[in-house]
C-alpha cells in the first residue's frame, strides 16, 4: 500500500475517526484506525464495537492496500505536522509496519492485521429519511442534557427517538430523562420515518453525531432498524448499535393538569438563579422560587455560606406558592429556551413542573421539585 | 460598616485577592477576605499564613468598619453580577453578617471576627529596589519551569534570587532547579539590591506575583529581608515568607568545559522534538539527538508505538555524538529562547549539557541527559 494525501484533509478525517476510539482498550486493535487505499480514495474507519465510523477522502494512491495503525498516535503526528503539504504513507509487504513521511519527518508505526479489525455485522436498515443538520442539532441539544448517567438504568442512557402524534400532526420525537427531569423535543415527521420503531440512541453516539454535524449545514441521511442506526454526514458514515431496552412510558410522567402559570423572561430568570445559587449548598444546589402576584423571589440558604435572594417581575395571577428546584437543572432547561418567554406550569410544591418556551411549542421539559 | 463600590473595580481586586485563598482550609478564617472600609477606600486582604495580599480601591464609604467574609463566594457573586453598576455592602453592628446588594439581588454572608484574621508579623525589610514589570516577567518565566515539585527537597521548591557577579558586572540572578535541569537568568543589578541576601521565593508566591504583573507595565517595588519579600504592583501589595533553607551551590553544577557546540534554530528544533516525541514512551518521553557534521537527527523509539525521526540542518563541526534527553524538558527550555539561535554545549552523552540563546547571554540552562 502506498498513497499520498493532503495534510489538512487527513487531519480533518482523523479528528472525526479518532474521536470514536477509546483512550484505553483491552483489545489492542480497537486502538487502531483501519486505512484502506484504493482508486484515488483513502477510507478511514474506527470502532469501539458499538459504534463505527467510516470516512472517505481523496488521495493519490500509487498502490492499493489496507492496514490498521494506532489512531491517537497517528492523529497526534498529523496534528503536529506543518500546515501545508502532503503526507506519504507506505506499508511493507506483510503490512506489519506503516511508514509515514512528511517533509523531513519520518515515522514508523506498528500495524495490526486488517483481518482482526472488528466489522459490525451488516444488516438491513429498512427505515430511511433525511434530516436538516440544524434540525438534528436542535433535537439533540434540547434533549441530551437530561440523559441519565446511571449505568444501572441503561435504558435511560440515551435519547429515545420515535414517531408520534402531536395532536393531529405526525412528529419525530426525541425524549431523554434521568428520573429528575425530562426533555421532550419534536419536529415534523420526515418522509420515510412513519413506520420507524422507537429506538434508544446511546449517549456516546449522540455526542459523536453532534460533533460531526457541528461542521455541517446540509442534510443528514438517517437509516435505521430496531437494532442499529446510521447517520451519513457529508463523507462520514456513523453506524451505531442501539440500546437494547424499553424506554419508560414517558407520557405518564408529563402532567397535564398543572394550572398555575408563571411566565418569566428566560435570560433574567437564568441569571437570577445562577447568582442566587452561588450561596446554595454544594450538595443539593437547591434554590427556592416564592411566587406571588406579578412577582417572583428566587432565594437560597445554606448553613455554611449565608443567604441570597433576588426579585423578578413576572406574569403570575394564581395563588401564592413556594417551590424548590435544583438550580443546575433549572439552568440546563432555561439555556435551551431561545424565545423571550419561559412558561412554568405548576401544580403544587411537591409535583412535577412543566417548563416550555412560550414562543415555541416543539420542546417541553418536566422538572421534579425539591423540598427546600 | 457601609460602603458602595463600582462592580468592575471590586471584581478586579477580588480576582487578585481570592487567588491567594486556598480552596480547602482547615482554619475557617483562612477562607475569608478581610474588608476594611475607611476614608473613601476599601482595602481587601487575604492570607494563607505564608503569603499575604492587600489591595486598596476607591469606594464610597458612608460608615467605616471592618469584617471578614468568604473570599471565593464573594468573588463568585460579584463575577455573576451585571457588568455595570455599584455594589452596596453593609454589616450589622456585631459584624456577624455582611449584606451585599446590587440591583435586585440581595446576599447575606456569614462573617468571622477581624480579630481572628491572621496578620503576618510586621518586620523591617531593609533591602528595597525597583524592577520593571517586563524584567521581572522574564526572570520568572525563564526560571520557574525548573522549580522542583518534590516536597522533600523543600529548598528547591522556589526560585533562588540573589545578587551575583557575571564577569565584572553586578547582576540580580534567579536560579531554579529540580536536579534534572537548571535555569539561571540574570539582569543588571538594580540600585538598592547590592547587599540583599540570597533568598528562595516559594513557588506559590512566584505564581501569584506573575499573575499580578501580567496586567502591569510599570515598575514593581521589591523589598525584602532574609525571611520575607514584598512586591508592590500598582495598588496591590504581596508579602510572602521565604523558604527557610539553603539553596545548593548551583555554580558547581554548571559545566564550563563543554567543547562540542551545536547551533540550531530553536523553532525548527522544538517542532521536530515535539513531533518525534509523539512516539516516545509515555514514561520517559526520551528523544535521541544524533549529531554529525552539519546535521542533527532527532529520533525516538518505543516498543508500543514504533519509531520516528526527523533531520535538521545545524551548525556542528565536532566529533559525531549521540545524546538523549527528556523531550518535555527540551521543549520547556527551547520555548524560552526568543532569538534565532539555540546553542547546545555538550561534553559527552552522559554529562550535563548547557543550552543558551545565541543572541542573549542573560539566560543559561543546564539539562541532564538520559540514556537512550
Amino acid at each position: 500500500m502506498k498513497f499520498s494525501i493532503e495534510r489538512a484533509a487527513l487531519l480533518r478525517a482523523l479528528a472525526h475517526v479518532q474521536s470514536v476510539v477509546e483512550r484505553r482498550n483491552t483489545i489492542p486493535i480497537l486502538s487502531n484506525v483501519m486505512l484502506k487505499a484504493e482508486k484515488g480514495e483513502l477510507s478511514l474507519s474506527a470502532t469501539d464495537m458499538d459504534l463505527e465510523i467510516l470516512e472517505t477522502v481523496p488521495a493519490e494512491v500509487s498502490s492499493g492496500g489496507a492496514t490498521t495503525a494506532p489512531a491517537h498516535t497517528l492523529y497526534d503526528i498529523v496534528r503536529k505536522l506543518p500546515d501545508k503539504g502532503a503526507v506519504e504513507f507506505e506499508s511493507n509487504g506483510e503490512q506489519t509496519t506503516l511508514s509515514v513521511r512528511a517533509g523531513r519527518s519520518n515515522f514508523k508505526l506498528g500495524c495490526l492485521p486488517t483481518e482482526d479489525f472488528p466489522q459490525m455485522a451488516g444488516s438491513s436498515l429498512p427505515h430511511a429519511f433525511e434530516l436538516g443538520a440544524s434540525d438534528l442539532k436542535t433535537l439533540i441539544d434540547r434533549a441530551r442534557f437530561a440523559i441519565s448517567t446511571e449505568e444501572t438504568r441503561y435504558y435511560l442512557n440515551g435519547i429515545y427517538l420515535h414517531a408520534a402524534k402531536s395532536g393531529d400532526v405526525a412528529v419525530l420525537r426525541a425524549v431523554a430523562t434521568d428520573g429528575h427531569r425530562l426533555a421532550r423535543v419534536e419536529m415534523p415527521l420526515p418522509d420515510g420515518a412513519g413506520k420507524m420503531p422507537g429506538i434508544i440512541v446511546p449517549r456516546k453516539t449522540v455526542a459523536e453525531i453532534r460533533k460531526l454535524i457541528e461542521e455541517s449545514n446540509g442534510s443528514i441521511g438517517v437509516s435505521l432498524s430496531d437494532t442499529k442506526i446510521r447517520f451519513a454526514v457529508d463523507d462520514v458514515v456513523l453506524t451505531s448499535k442501539l440500546i437494547d431496552g424499553t424506554f419508560p412510558d414517558y407520557e405518564r410522567v408529563i402532567p397535564s393538569g398543572n394550572d398555575k402559570v408563571l411566565e418569566v423572561d428566560p435570560r433574567t430568570f437564568a441569571q437570577a438563579v445562577d447568582r442566587v445559587a452561588t450561596i446554595a449548598t454544594e450538595k443539593t444546589r437547591a434554590v427556592k422560587l416564592s411566587i406571588d402576584r406579578g412577582q417572583l423571589t428566587v432565594s437560597a440558604n445554606s448553613p455554611e455560606s449565608g443567604s441570597a435572594s433576588e426579585e423578578l417581575e413576572v406574569n403570575y395571577s394564581a395563588t401564592p406558592l413556594e417551590i424548590g428546584f435544583n438550580s443546575r437543572y433549572l439552568l440546563d432547561i432555561t439555556q435551551q429556551i431561545e424565545g423571550d418567554g419561559c412558561r412554568l406550569l405548576i401544580a403544587d410544591s411537591a409535583s412535577p413542573t412543566v417548563i416550555r418556551d412560550t414562543s415555541d411549542a416543539s420542546a417541553l421539559y418536566v422538572l421534579m421539585p425539591m423540598r427546600v
